[in-house]
């Protein structure tokens, strides 16, 4: 089993950027322990982040018969991308959003997403948990 | 650690109630999954159960020096419910919310939650897996 | 057959109630007026009000697998239960919603019905004869 | 006692006409079946189909002084024409709103009735028999 | 001259509650000081809270023949429940809406209430005052 | 000088509609009033009076090459009526819109007029005075 | 039979403010002619124009016992002006709104007035014409 | 294969009406560049233009059994007529909605169809070489 | 202690304007009832009324320094003065916002305050008791 | 004569994706057909696609002297870019928007193009048969 | 050249007036500032303030034939004037919007401005340097 | 003092795009412009201009430690990027934003900036000179 990891645009700035929202560990270590929990739960991981619409786009097609699943944190294109939802359209894999901050609690505008309605399902405010969160969650749907 | 777990209105149908949405594990099922989980957590759940929308506010108000943390899955009222808001900011309780389906595929009316805005965060779509997502999340949340 | 005839709050005081709006008429004698013509129609009925969400929620759970029909008059909860929705759609039992005055000729919030989307059909504007016209309607669904 | 059953556009195509939502019924049988159930309430009935809204709007007047109440299916009319509403209140005829399909399950568009305020009552979703249960219920409104 | 106080949810929480904004003084005390204030005004009156919607209906159904005025502190009900403002109407007995905070200066849900159309008028904003003052205004009312 | 002068859907039925908003006059003593007025102006007026949508566009169509001014009093179809406002767009001729009743003091939906941005002006409220000031007011523009 | 000609902010830069929308002719023209015509008329007439809010309220108030009939172009307040509304309420004086160009075919926000629904009627678009149809119409509304 | 083609109001004004909008074709030129394309791809056409929105239903449902499919310009009629899409629905034959000017770069009101959702597809904007697409599509899409 | 009384736009014309809405008492007698409870309470008052916005946020201006607190009746600018908020916001002196006439049971564009969000308090439809209301409990915030 | 043909986001995946919307037919295969098509025109095409926002503003601003029209497919970015909107207006260069699904059938968010409004007009819902048509209307236009 | 500055209501308080958003340095300063600007540039201002949309109206219409631009901080009047809009139409002088504190950083009603569309451009944010940057840009584009 | 001065997509093409909105200078002629008054002020600038938002949000988040402030222009991205908005937010470096044309004189979805709300200021509608006042104005704003 295959899984895809996503970070959308500043998610590369985590530790630094504003730090009483996301926290101080940066994306590296969050990766590190996605990628101890997927050792435990038997499944491969890849990670990938990028600041473009474009390559985030292309990273989800790219997944076509090569990954199981998806995560991904489209950080500010949740709010704006069309065109990431209809990426994890035509590549037709189960997909989870998951969110560092709790969006609802946050500007009106980041109330609403695109990629949510495409996805299995969304988790948002747990800081660096809602990865792991979403890896075991996804695991556990793709075996059943 | 004490963990209140609360399931809203028709949540009691579990199992029997369309099931191509909410899946066929009823809610005793639920509640003895997380209960295996919290004995593994070492953290101690209850769970309650109630149609009425002023009960879930009275349990939620019990819980004031009583429990740590709450998980809800306020269903129907998550998106009616001004008094369970105002229950929540009452007691003060670090609180999640989450649902068994993805409720930003469904109807217009289920994307907006009044609770959402004053929980720690949501987890919507993974069925009974939300509620056990929560309790991991929740659990590590009251840890730190 | 067996038809279970649910009426929502303030409808206890039918006939002292804004006689302008409901006529004088009380919820007992509609009720009388409805088993007459259940009797005609060789149908049996029960007949349940109350001013609670929840329990309306409740009484609605209970008619699965022991009534065919259920003809509610949501009353004010038309407008904001999600919870009473979802316990129609829970039981799955071919429902009529009523109304005793014509709800779109009043204030704009009472246009829209939470309700009527998970119901056979809606009738709205004839006082007593709403509820008449209702199992007479509902009778004959349920016999074709 | 004399009443106008007014059928609006696209009802002439009834029982060819999208058959999962209208059934198969044609508007021939509705009025014969209408006209069966006028004379065992010793109601006087005519019936009239137009595809245009002038024809419909002129029917209307017409019944000015010749009819006591008026039923109307106003099919795609209902969302769109203030001429038939004003129409309605030019002759000041009890008139009942009748639908074969249940309008609040359907696009939102359909939910909006230009005619449901300034009509008696409203009755939506039981195919042929909304027509039945609108006459039966004007003939009682008009007795009292 | 009799007065019915109502309460709604939350309110017994009150002194321990978000005391930044509801201040430190409880429901007792509140009741105590109106009920201090009565005696001057010689006006009777009994006090009532209640977390659940259906109660709040059925107290004021109560007031029926039994008190000359209704004071109502809604809480979040005042922004969710057609079926309190249904029972006011029904009863038809002058009331005052009261609120402790400013309902104007926090969320936008907050600024509209279902229950002041149908009230003589409210006051928000004074913490407890805000209860005293309208027992002053609704005696004075009701003595002209 | 000639001018058209147009009535839409139910202004034939003036005098005895809704006497209360559109007064007791019927529509052939406002023609008669309008031809006394145009013979002292030395204006050529024809009047016309549909219920149909439709024959009012050919109307205005027709009046292309053969009169100098418009003077439309669209009744219903000011608010629903595209086809109108292309009509008069399409053959180019000034035009006035007139109302009897003041439709800034009636129903939200009548606020709004489809036709009046293609006019040269709107005259409303003011009874069957209405065209003859617009008679008046076009008379006069057309001579500048 | 006194009527009040007002005329709100800018109004006095007529003739030399955007010549295209409101053409050359000034206030002093307008307000000569209207004298004529109400000379004419046999009416008594009295100008006013105003750039201050306060100041037109206090005109319209001053006209209480003083006044027949108001006629008010009360330009940009129009749009903006709720103490204007309730000042022509307060002396519940007949008042015609004029304006000089169409407002229907200009920006968005000059399509709503507050003042029109306490008017008898509104008059718009005809430049000076405006003005004297006004004076027509009301004279003869005031006879009546 | 029959293709019926349709025109709605004000299209006969074509070549006079508003010839920087709509061009100095007109519609009999239209038809016959039509006819020419057909021959050649064997396809049979007949045209039809109307003022009525009724004429319009009625010729679309006369279409049934006869026609393989329709082109239809709703004209105005595209943004105000329901009853035009249930007749498309009701005959369920594949059409294509056209417009001679680009619907998108004009007022805020033509931007919504309710024909479009009910088509195969739309062409807007290219004068009559959008009548000769459209068929040209028609066709191919009728013979797959 | 000193108090400022400010009175908003037409309320100079109280006691004869809409006396259904407002009563027949007029400002004199308020302001001379609000001095005798003055000088009960120990508190100075100065009484204000102003037509002109520009005065009113002058008035409120000259209050720094020399007033604790004002009360303001701001009637119509209450829907459209950001000049008033600004000024209250400006002086930081303890405000009280009242109506005579309960605001939530008329016009929609009545329901909105720009003034409230920045005071203490609102009381509205208590007539001249709004301001006595508003006094005692002004005078108690600042005692406190 | 030159032609530039764009193709947005996700159209790579054309033919593998989302198959009962797009077709099985890829985009090499349209390529394809766009090439025999413009030959038979004696138009010289070049095709181009890119998931990336920026790629596609940057193709069209090379457009600039090098092409007479463009052909663009924006797919998600239809609904989002304002920046390839301001870049077909940069250029001021004929385009043609085309879409191969009917964007008038599905979601609300896809019904409003960023696009459009720039455009000589759009084509929509026939798979690759619509970049066929634009192709031949675009060059009928250029020729002209 | 000359420049009329104007400062709208509640700028008089500048310095004293909530200093964390507008800081310490009041009007008087700002004009100084101005002033030595205006001789290094060769640019004659005035500068004028009032509370009173009325006075700003007219200082506008005086500055007709007797400056060449205007540098205006219109305030509360920014969201609410259409009057100071119409005069600046009116005299037509080019003219720049200028606010102390970020306007969009603020309350939802502050972010329209009915003055900007009117103006060549607008400058907010910046404090006292805002007006300064006004002065340069507004010279500036005078000597083009 | 180093400030990264941004521009967003289609302003490469300035000078050549759209040369009434936005001049014949183009970006070359700018940044020499702004160089110049950099050396002037002793601050020293980079510019840096794409059509990728992701390139832009890479180059702000670069700007971290290297740079004072930040002044973008983000054309279209003003309107649909919440990741340059994210990216300011990250990297918490005082930014300006510019416009050469005034946006608020344009399309109704030009009004709305995601990016102002982050800034410190706005400055648009003065062409190159919005940049010569926003590197004045920030280079004064970092001084202090």
């Amino acid at each position: 089993m295959k899984i895809l990891v996503l970070n959308g645009p500043n998610l590369n700035m985590l530790g630094t950027r504003e730090v009483d929202k996301y926290g101080t560990t940066d994306l590296e270590s969050i990766n590190k322990e996605l990628k101890t929990l997927a050792a435990a739960l038997e499944v491969e991981i890849e990670t990938f982040q990028s600041n473009s619409e474009g390559e985030l786009v292309e990273k989800i097609q790219s997944a076509l018969n090569n990954f199981d699943g998806i995560i991904i944190n489209p950080a500010a294109y949740t709010h704006t991308s069309v065109a990431i939802r209809d990426a994890i359209l035509a590549v037709n894999i189960p997909t989870v959003e998951v969110h560092l901050s709790n969006i609802y609690s946050r500007e009106d505008f980041r109330h609403h997403s695109y990629i949510a309605p495409v996805c299995i399902g969304q988790i948002s405010g747990f800081r660096q948990e809602s990865y792991l969160a979403a890896l075991r969650a996804l695991a556990g749907y793709l075996r059943k």
